[in-house]
């Protein structure tokens, strides 16, 4: 009998073990912890990890993540829905409101142009922004997708589809991040933030 | 609009941020992972976690985690059950079954003494032990708690409870871990190690 682990104990620790960042060792100790903690904890935690595929969807018009469709940042009249800011994934929308900067709607593309990995035009919700720019009074469009080689492509990609349409297209300024120290920050960074600089 | 994450996101985030180990940070990754995954690997680990608890209970003898009472090792007949070995956690006999080393029975106290917590004997398991030892054939009693304030009192008292039974008792040794160095050991554990040094 080499394992006294109960089945039970071992199933869950396999599934928690396919966690990002959770090696054996931290899955045994969370399976370990559940297995002493107050039973209601863990089923509401069971609950919670059920709920959310389910209760979670696309919203139809942005892709954003929503328990209703259209989003709530969609169905809000007081958005200002002339302005599209676009991101590779819903998380980051999430990340550009919590700086309550921002006051347009959004629209996640679900990934990014990759050839390499087979993702094209067609993988993406490419034609769906294309057609909300098209069908409704949309002034500008933000192209907020990574600083990778992937989503520099994928805005020029958007782009260039958008171009004899009348709207203003935008890319968010790259440069030195705020507190950030000149030294620390990458070459290509330093470069563009030279590049780019202002008169004060 | 401070957030945009769906109200299912924020549970589960939640929920997840109780478990060691787990800041707000992790959650919020580990629920991004989540939503991006296939369906049915969510469903599996919340099914997992659901099973948990209700499949697992304590052994009714020996207090192990199991899925069957009495458990796999109180019903092999090829152990020896005159070998009782006493650990304050089920997790800690899994730990000693990995090392092959041991073919008797165990007995899980689900604790140590504690005053200042409220922790009695009659909070512990130490009563069904007595009972065990008394009412079957028990040659030696092996008092495995953690070598700590606790656990030693809990391990003195046991002792004092079962000595007017004919039973042997005994604590595995103190010293050095095997690979460790001695340097690196703390004084406490170096002066038992030199206490108990044996001839070669």
């Amino acid at each position: 009998m080499p394992d006294l682990r109960p089945e039970a104990v071992t199933r869950l620790a396999a599934h928690l073990e396919r966690l990002p960042g959770v090696g054996p060792r931290t899955a045994r100790a969370l399976v370990e912890h559940l297995l002493v903690v107050d039973e209601g904890e863990v089923d509401a935690l069971a609950q919670a990890l059920a709920d959310l595929r389910g209760a979670v969807c696309h919203c139809s018009r942005c892709f954003l993540l929503t328990e209703s469709d259209p989003c709530p940042v969609c169905s809000d009249p007081g958005r200002d829905h002339g302005v599209i800011l676009v991101v590779e994934e819903p998380t980051t929308a999430w990340a550009v409101e919590a700086t309550h900067q921002f006051n347009g709607v959004f629209h996640a593309l679900l990934g990014h142009l990759s050839p390499l990995h087979g993702v094209g035009p067609e993988d993406l919700t490419i034609d769906a922004l294309i057609d909300r720019v098209r069908s409704s009074e949309v002034r500008e469009v933000i192209l907020a997708t990574d600083p990778t080689v992937e989503g520099e492509t994928t805005a020029l990609y958007i782009a260039r589809r958008l171009k004899d349409l009348p709207v203003q297209i935008s890319r968010p300024a790259s440069g030195i991040p705020v507190g950030g120290e000149l030294a620390a920050v990458d070459r290509l960074t330093l470069a563009m933030a030279l590049e780019s600089r202002r008169e004060v």
